[in-house]
């Protein structure tokens, strides 16, 4: 805590960065134009104004910092080099060199065993090239500038021959360029990664929304994506940023492909857009992880845990110089949200000048809070994003096992108040004695898979919901299956007379409905949205039977019955 | 947004206003100190520099800034009366000299119904006039100065006619005293209010502790306090800020006396220290509610609704100039601490130098996060608060209920495993047959109350579980009670056999002990600590058996059973 800080480029991130050092007492010294963003929350005399790109300013900052680092990492690293021989620089000059040029990027990663898109640099800008390299990767192909690219600047996609000579043009001034394998992914995904002295630690894994190859959207946790996919993310995420030098956080983006494979789209070696959230929705963000990296101050896993799903919302300037400040007049005007506005002055089309978080107990209700400023931010686009926004299937928060699909009619009333009430849920056959393994592999791996709660049905012996209680701690509920003998006795004492230490929350014979209910009546002990559902829903019983209670008042049993229970 | 705020006072109070405004790229003047505490974080020329008791230097301020507002409330206020003549000043100066007299303040309180502290004012500080104010109030009782005192600064503890000589000499150098009858609170609660152009909104209800007289600890929400007295606190802080006039948050003091009955102590007309874990634990920070309430910017209840549990501590001034950075350094230590350091520079003995802040998804957790500094802010104290910190009895999750004492052996078991699990319950006889409205109104109340599941026990009719579970929208576990007379399928099944619409999670006959697991397995779908603890006994429970399995195999059946089954 006692060394200063200094930092190239003073940006929103240098921003956010200098509004987590505040809190600690942390001194800051900025490399950048004397008022911006960055500066203007942070006033001492030991800023430098200049270029990051300045030789002398980098070794004036320098002379008076104990630690550098960066802010982007387009920067002259022979500089950072050179500077490095005489201060401490964070990551190394020599992770931003590699990092700085995606291609060497890519190299350098595969060298390690990390798995990215396949790509093929050219030697020169020209058809030919591109041409030789399309055989390699296969079209479509993503042409890209080796350096200096980012926010979809410097990307061309190469989608038929007929595009090589367009994209050849497009990116043409830049001399180096790469083709990369054309990634046909599900859904994009990414991790900050926290490397310090002695250990690489991840953040949680999210997922994130481009448009127009700018970061639009970050679901935080990723949706629809499973606890061994988040993890397997945090694996590799960790594994290629331990292959780079020094210390610091570093975004990477990954793609999830159809068949759950996972690939490094690309890393930066700095915080990230795609980070942001973690200033609410995580007790140490990615600001104060990068000066307790950079720093060696203590730092552990349980400090990068989500408190809350969460979503940002980039606010991007629009047509008009101030149309930043009215996103944020609108925001204002929706509940929950956290609005960070960057101090950059007057808005030029697609910067960003901004952005909003929301946090909430559940990702549904967080989604629910965040939609009119995506229909906001939408507005007069031809094609909204609302659609791509809710486009991922959310995680089912309900397992309904059975043992056969025989059980499936008993189960329908059920999984009809699961829909009502917007309770996320998934069917599945696993038998406790046709496939016991099966039914051990379900049960045991539920929790880990984001499951909540398990609804199972069986009839006869009907071991299955005990079974399933025995495999995991999650709270179980059993149905009892009528058997084609018998009254459903045998199903019901199964079930519920389970030994002590292995509980079943038993309902009576057939009664989907009262499974269902409790499943809601479970899950709205924390999450409020689902509570005051089952509270609508206990009201509209109620209004429903005192309607009848009205009309055999009216009308008298005999009538009643005539026109009401005749079928009976 | 577009208007400019200007500030009297850049402390630390000024310093978190000012974070949240950056945000928003709202601009704020501080009139302080050249380097003062805000100033530090907000680089611009409009602040001004100079005492906020300076006459010339407000209007100054007045004229660059659109609203004036008070980071302190010991200013002059009729400075601020002639400056509010051209300028808009929020809150009112009438507000800020009402309360910035004590006395004053509580007789305006007392004038609109507001319960506070009967107090008696001294006409001259004598021991005659503090003798007859004894009279009125009792003895003991609490000598205040009416002006300037904070902190426990001008507070003075009159236990007997033996303390007059000695109180009136340690406050006698301040005119105006008065008197207050001695409040044997059980607790000290505050809310946070916000009082906006049409509305008074409020932050939940916190539990404060105080040692010599400045704020130590800060629980939100207030542990071991009832929904329902966390309600009427919250109301009685509304009604208390409502008879002041403009706008801006306020900070409200108050005791909970052991009849329930709530006072209010005394209200701060500004950002307060019981609000500061709103920063971490609210969606919109107290210092975000000033802003939009001072701006007319939106704001509403659901903005400042607890995320997650929260405890707040204060770092104090130690014996050296640095022991506030050594504070910090030790907090970094820790898991999720949020570290606020005010920039005050070298730390005076007790004074308040930065604060820490734990949020938890449960009370229990945060309250073990937060022990480790707690224990270091008490190290070399003859007696530790860390005893006063964790003797509120914790809010209940559990109710156990049952329709008869005779079901209280049965219930032992499982009452057992909810402690085991560090589950806080309450057991309660509510009969649905002898009782039905006490059964009704304690079913109807219990999730307002904090109950997050509810067990219940009965036997033979058995309508209590569906009962207790027809008046709540919680779940409800029943445990069917063996009567005297059967094998106790008759309790089972009018437990289990519920209609559709109202469920009841039945286990089986007399164990008490699945109920109390099922209830732990429902908890630990949000609570990680308490799932923890279940996988923790599934474990233990699997290596008990194993053991057994090892001897058996040792022994063979005929020593096993003469060894450890013969008492059967």
């Amino acid at each position: 805590m006692d060394k200063t800080v200094g930092v190239l480029g003073g940006g929103q991130l240098g921003r956010m960065l200098v509004e987590a050092a505040n809190l600690l007492e942390i001194h800051v010294n900025f490399l950048d134009a004397p008022n911006s963003s960055a500066k203007q929350v942070s006033y001492h005399d030991g800023h430098v104004d200049g270029s990051f790109k300045d030789a002398e300013a980098i070794k004036k900052l320098a002379a008076q910092s104990d630690v550098l680092t960066v802010e982007i990492e387009h920067v002259d690293t022979y500089m950072l080099e050179d500077v490095a021989k005489t201060a401490d620089v964070q990551p190394s000059w020599k992770t931003i060199r590699t990092i700085q040029d995606k291609y060497l990027q890519k190299e350098h990663l595969q060298s390690y065993g990390v798995a990215t898109a396949q790509s093929v640099a050219l030697k020169e800008p020209s058809k030919t090239e591109l041409s030789a390299a399309s055989k390699t990767v296969g079209l479509p192909l993503m042409l890209k500038s080796r350096k200096e690219a980012y926010d979809g600047r410097g990307n061309f996609p190469v989608k038929s021959t007929d595009d090589f000579e367009p994209a050849i043009q497009a990116l043409g001034g830049n001399q180096d360029l790469y083709a990369e394998k054309w990634a046909n992914f599900k859904v994009e995904l990414a991790v900050m990664v926290v490397k310090t002295k002695d250990q690489v630690l991840s953040f949680p894994t999210v997922e994130t929304i481009h448009e127009n190859s700018i970061c639009k959207l970050v679901y935080a946790p990723a949706r629809g994506v499973s606890e061994t996919i988040n993890k397997r993310a945090q694996e590799l995420a960790r594994k290629a940023v331990a292959c780079f030098w020094g210390k610091g956080v570093f975004g990477v983006e990954m793609f999830l492909l159809p068949d759950d494979t996972l690939l490094i789209n690309e890393i930066a070696p700095r915080p990230h857009n795609s980070g942001h959230y973690t200033i609410e929705a995580c007790p140490v963000s990615q600001y104060e992880a990068h000066l307790r990296a950079i720093l060696d101050l203590p730092l552990d896993e349980q400090d990068l845990e989500l408190r809350e799903p969460a979503i940002m919302l980039n606010i991007l300037g629009g047509d008009t110089p101030d149309s930043h400040r009215q996103f944020a007049a609108e925001a204002l005007k929706h509940r929950r949200t956290k609005i960070h506005l960057y101090g950059k002055g007057q808005a030029r089309k697609g910067r960003k000048m901004g952005h909003i978080t929301v946090c909430a107990p559940t990702m549904s209700e967080a989604e629910e809070l965040i939609q009119p400023m995506i229909d906001y931010a939408d507005r007069g686009k031809p094609q909204s994003t609302s659609t791509l926004s809710s486009r991922s299937k959310e995680q089912a928060l309900v397992a309904v096992v059975m043992g056969s699909d025989s059980d499936l009619p008993v189960l329908q009333p059920g999984l009809a108040i699961l829909k009502k009430f917007d309770i996320s849920f998934t069917t599945r056959i696993t038998s406790a004695h046709r496939t016991p393994s099966w039914m051990a592999e379900f049960a045991s791996t539920a929790a880990s898979n984001g499951i909540k709660v398990i609804i199972a049905a069986a009839g006869g012996a009907a071991h299955l919901p005990g079974m399933t209680a025995a495999y995991t701690s999650l709270p179980v509920i059993g149905i009892p299956v009528k058997p084609t003998i018998g009254d459903g006795m045998d199903s019901l004492l199964s079930i519920c007379n389970m030994p002590k230490g292995v509980p079943v929350a038993t309902v009576s014979v057939n009664n989907s409905i009262n499974a269902a209910l409790l499943a809601a009546r479970i899950l709205g002990v924390s999450d409020m949205g689902i509570r005051k559902r089952v509270e609508q829903y206990v009201h509209d019983s109620e209004a429903e039977v005192r309607e009848k209670d009205r009309r055999l008042l009216d009308m008298g049993a005999d009538a009643y019955v005539e026109k009401y229970l005749s079928k009976k």
